[in-house]
């Protein structure tokens, strides 16, 4: 009998399961509305209720789940399995989200944070392959990071560490939801294009209020791709400040890889090249030349494949 | 007979070996010039010899000396014990470090880089013992760097990682000795403090160039410590500097503690508010108050006592 995991990633938006194998195959995946706004208890029932669903699908395949792995967004106690705080769950305070889970579905279950998720997700079975280092990007509403030494995710003293969106780029810039001002995720984000657009026609007073509130990451990267000046320039600024913040990762980290996804990673050719440029001009020659700069390659399974990951390895059944 | 090691701090001033125990306490230490104008021949040979005078104090207190350690500065092999290229030597070019010491010695010898060693130093006997992760900065003429990570270096794939000096803090700023413009190093150093220091002279005019060329950090501090307003504000400002650095490196490690050390510490009080109230703006809450700031506390001793350690562990002694 195949044994297998459950993996799943909580998202703001979506929440995704899949039964993942040894080798880390998807075996069957199934996608939900989160729906946040229902409030803790019952985005709780909803995924206890998908986990159920998932697991009498693998008895159904003949295979054995032994575990479940769950990636959530927020601050997690990754040792108790607690969800301290959580910007896309408001009501989500100290919440015993192993505790929970395992209380109904009576199997173990391990949590880690969704970007720390995807990070393994992509080291394990996607673009980070092969090597012991390397930094993830997740380029999306916000940006998420995670960093993995030694083939290890580095969580820090108190879980928290890899929050590479809120490294301080410019000191006095954007004002950042987290309180700081000049967040690389104010810049290098689906949200930072938008700003960085609309601020742009502005300027040029090209514009109805209308307009303006129109704006999307997506219509920005088309009207790049079909040549409009302005589009193209705030995709290149935004490689640039990406860059800036990658030389500072390679002088820090000194990595093998950087592993960059989210939604802003479709737009890959449009920013890619002044993020190459920015990295060279500004990281030391030897680790910037060593560092490949490379697109994720598992898109939104990333998060499934690496909470599965983080079952297996604690069951120390991961190949 | 008392088990001990030979811990070597290779500056491009000073020269420093020191006799250290499993315990790392010095037995006895000497300095001397490197002379380092001289090139690496010369500076090889007063390596060796000032080594074998301590291996002769050694025997003479009746101590086993097994190994010796050296904390060189510059790009590092490890593993090798190759120094790569160093600022402070210019002519040298991928030297057996490692090779040359145990063909003149016939002992064991280890090269670690002289951040790294200090970082250790501190870690071991200093101001980061009990404590699993830290990240210690030097602020002396530049500012050098080592991260400790689950109680090891973190040296990256190359050996090079720990440069923090030149994380962007300004990414159109001061240009840096490294190629960057606005590193870390240009601002939260002795020599950023003289430039500050300089550049708010000639904005007031209040200046003569013979009284520019005259302006030394240790002077900076004196005259903010005796009340003048300018130089407050340059430490300030410094503190500042330093403060949205250590803010993003809370925010990437979220690390147990933050030790300073180097020439710039002893301006500690002119300095450190800022840094904290810097941090505690700009940092995610829980690892911002978490994080320990403290003054390193071994002094010149710390890339001895670290570059002992290394030699220690290499054969598996240190306490």
């Amino acid at each position: 009998m195949d044994r297998t995991v459950i993996g799943v990633d909580l998202g703001g938006t979506n929440l995704r399961t899949a039964i993942v194998n040894s080798d880390g195959v998807i075996l069957d995946k199934r996608k939900e509305a989160t729906q946040a706004v229902d409030g803790w208890m019952k985005v709780v029932a909803r995924l206890i209720d998908n986990i159920k669903r998932q697991l009498e699908i693998g008895a159904q395949m003949g295979s054995k789940v032994f575990a479940v792995g769950v990636g959530a967004p927020g601050v997690i106690l990754v040792d108790k399995g607690v969800v301290v705080k959580s910007p896309n769950f408001p009501d989500w305070n100290n919440l015993p989200l192993k505790a929970e889970l395992e209380k109904a579905l009576n199997i173990p279950v391990f949590i880690e944070n969704d970007a720390n998720a995807a990070a393994l997700g992509e080291k394990w079975r996607g673009a980070g392959q092969n090597i012991r280092s390397m930094i993830h990007l997740t380029l999306g509403t916000g940006v998420g990071g995670g960093i993995i030494l030694d083939n290890k995710i580095w969580h820090g003293a108190d879980g928290m560490a890899g929050e590479i969106g809120h490294m301080t780029l410019i000191p006095d810039g954007r004002q950042c939801g987290c309180g700081n001002t000049g967040c690389l995720e104010m810049y290098a984000s689906a949200r930072g294009i938008v700003q960085s657009f609309r601020e742009e026609l502005e300027k040029q007073k090209l514009h109805t209020a209308e307009a303006l509130k129109e704006v999307t990451s997506e219509k920005v990267y088309q009207a790049a791709r079909e040549g409009d000046a302005v589009a193209r320039r705030v995709m290149k600024d935004m490689g640039r400040m990406l860059g800036i913040g990658i030389a500072s990762l390679i002088n820090i980290f000194n990595p093998e890889r950087v592993v960059i996804g989210g939604g802003v990673k479709d737009a890959w050719p449009l920013f890619i090249g002044a993020t190459h440029e920015e990295i060279m001009k500004r990281a030391f020659q030897v680790p910037a030349e060593r560092t490949e700069i490379v697109p994720s390659s598992l898109g939104d399974d990333a998060g499934m494949v690496g909470a599965a990951a983080v079952a297996l390895e604690h069951q120390n059944a991961r190949c």
